[in-house]
């Protein structure tokens, strides 16, 4: 009896749960909260088949974490939820790896550092954006992003870089006619690349890759495909070489982007870019069984929910039909021939709509129309934003068609305080099972960090 | 190296993992999305700490589970939700333990009782309600409430009744003049009561406890203190009297009616007591190692949010406050003097207004006031259901300045698509663990319950 106790149990945990992990790999999906993974199943549900399949999310579910900042407000922002994953101490919404009196609170990779492994920071957002930034930079307020940029150079650890590996977006804090940090990087070492032809060129840490002036286009437009897949599966490869490990933050920066517009195609995109990525750090640890591959969000965005307006379904094949995000469907509609509006509608959303919401929708478009055209968007500084405020109005009428019609349902353009869900994989990913805390978290890989 | 390992494991799982446990305690709070989990937690937090505390629900936390019915919705209802949960099989919304072509399920009571084990339900529904139902009976719709109630007495499992234990509400459904089930219960030897007070003189199973008409009021307007813990309480001390154990199924039922009703101090109200059950049941499990503890919900109410409107914070401090249910305090506002309704709004909420929104109020409060005292409620058949029918328009605009100044979201007055948390304690509750359909959580209890 006692023997095959202990092979059950055996065979139900790692046997070596005694060395820390070589390698840590840390993704977030920014503002992933509990009903994007739900909502990505059902999403990516075949419908052939009698049963609903489960995702590399679902694989990979061990646990919940919290996401409370430091303040009395409840709900976090990226900010704080980064500094909790990242120091094991939460702080203020805004604050970048310090605490409530500025000062700096020693982060994950300065540790990894200063332990000797290769560290990286990978993201569809700017990589000077308040996630990556809590790992490798310090500032009172997330908004500083040239100064946040000018620390990814400054801040040092006995000497060295934070970051080996710096994959992102971002050239227009990094390419400063005042401070050209790209050029500091490539004088010091870094391979660096700012185009993703140069990308494909790079072959050793350290390097810098900047895929765009701020963010990424949104995934659902960008005609690269799946770029954080590309992004995580070079730097576990190139990361790889560390001979003490490393540890790499990789996030799924946009989900809540598409979260704060609530646009649940957006959304479902950035969800599938972000889970195959999971699945190349999973593929990873099955070739690297000294990894430890921990996934988790730092808050939920929007209050998604999978039902809306008292109406039992949610209609996913709605949202499995549209092909471009609010804005960019707007930009669409708007530079359409009138006779061809509709058309295009159809085309981009697939959702055949009744005569009075076409005609609602089509005044819109034939109401900004002239003025898009009318615009000289040369001199605009940012254009994509600058278009996107202009047609926010056309915008949001065509997600709320889309939401009505699946059942989608929003409570916010902002976050909130829902607990967010805890994934794990390879060594010791037990540990992470149940309920913690986002700083539990960042505790236990800090744990394991500071063993070697 | 090898004995530690081996402790490490040993003091991870429980080491008697062969067995089945003799009792099963499954508790379903309905409508309990992962949201109602984090509102809990925040509600109940000690200001004078820095941490906010975990829970009961926090601490037996340890898995999620999906909830989509066997038609193309995705959104279940009650009944398709507890058919899964009970026989694990997925029907179509409105089942009672019958599939697409009506036919019966068997349900896990059934086959506890054939297995020679002690049953029970409780619930603060009527025991006849969709949930309970699809554990005693089998219907092709839930809507049959006296068929269904008529089915509690007349399904047999080897010639026996399906429950040894009821306890809910629904005297209008068992002392019905067709047919009085009661009485029918009573003869067949089962102890009976339609009182708090001989509820306590109850001494042993079989028993019927039917302890309001219909389902019992609102846990945040009722004058009995938490009547889910009183409930759990006695019928876990009657059912492990059995030799064979016992499985019992406790809902906490209203947590999904709040949700409906977008009620979000009801639902604080309603999970205070569940999860004061669950402690209840947690503290049962100490005392009897021999048992397993699953707890879940059978779908999320209301597509709640912490957060809303853009605002980053959740003021749990104004739930706090509300002392009554939407209807309720409706009621105690039209029924006020006109001199002293901002008093009564005062004392109920606790909620400060602008002129303009007392204003608004106030005037509503004055157009249902003579209406409502003019009518003649004695010629109602169900009060309390035409006063609240009355007075929702006030209810609705009481809730939503609680909304507002709670920054609560909701998306609708239906359920979700949300996966629902998975608690589980006491023998095997590992095998809860991480993600799972929820006709898995059945096959789980089901091959236990088997076994004997």
């Amino acid at each position: 009896m006692k023997k095959l106790s202990l092979a059950v149990l055996a065979a139900l945990l790692p046997v070596s749960a005694m060395a820390a992990p070589k390698n840590i790999i840390y993704m977030i999906g920014d503002g992933m909260g509990p009903a994007y993974l739900s909502a990505y199943r059902y999403y990516m549900d075949d419908p052939t088949t009698k049963a609903v399949e489960a995702t590399i999310f679902d694989e990979l579910w061990v646990g919940v974490a919290t996401t409370y900042p430091d303040d009395d407000t409840i709900v976090t922002d990226s900010a704080a939820g980064a500094t909790a994953l990242s120091t094991r101490h939460k702080s203020y919404n805004g604050a970048i790896a310090v605490d409530h009196d500025h000062k700096k609170l020693t982060t994950m990779l300065e540790i990894a550092k200063h332990q000797g492994k290769a560290t990286g920071i990978v993201a569809t957002a700017q990589i000077n954006h308040a996630t990556p930034a809590a790992f490798v930079a310090h500032n009172k307020t997330r908004k500083a992003y040239d100064e946040i940029a000018n620390d990814y150079f400054d801040n040092k650890v006995d000497g060295k870089f934070v970051a080996d590996l710096m994959f992102g977006g971002g050239t227009s804090y990094f390419e400063r006619k005042d401070r050209h940090l790209a050029n500091q990087f490539k004088q010091a070492g870094y391979q660096y690349a700012n185009s993703w032809q140069d990308f494909n060129k790079i072959k050793s840490i350290p390097a810098l890759a900047l895929l765009a002036p701020v963010g990424f286009p949104s995934t659902l437009d960008n005609p690269v495909q799946q770029p954080l897949v590309q992004m995580t599966e070079k730097a576990l490869k190139l990361l790889s070489s560390a001979d003490k490990g490393f540890v790499v933050m990789i996030e799924g920066s946009q989900i809540d982007w598409c979260g704060h517009a609530n646009d649940v195609a957006c959304a479902m995109a950035e969800m599938h870019d972000f889970g195959n990525a999971i699945k190349a750090a999973k593929a990873f640890v099955d070739a690297n069984p000294d990894t430890l591959l921990v996934i988790t969000a730092d808050h939920e965005t929007g209050g998604l929910s999978l039902g809306a307006n008292g109406i039992y379904a949610w209609n996913r094949d709605v949202i499995k039909a549209v092909k471009q995000t609010g804005p960019v469907l707007a930009k669409s509609l708007v530079k359409a021939k009138a006779a061809e509006q509709k058309q295009v509608w159809l085309a981009q959303t697939g959702l055949k709509l009744t005569d009075s919401e076409w005609q609602a929708l089509s005044q819109q478009i034939n109401q900004l129309a002239p003025v898009y055209a009318a615009k000289d968007w040369s001199k605009e500084t940012d254009v994509l934003e600058a278009e996107a405020d202009l047609l926010e109005p056309l915008a949001k009428q065509a997600k709320k068609l889309i939401d009505k019609y699946s059942n989608t349902g929003w409570t916010s353009g902002a976050h909130t305080a829902i607990d967010v869900p805890v994934l794990a994989y390879g060594k010791d990913a037990q540990l992470f099972a149940g309920f913690q805390d986002n700083t539990a978290i960042a505790s236990k890989l800090l744990n394991f960090i500071e063993k070697k």
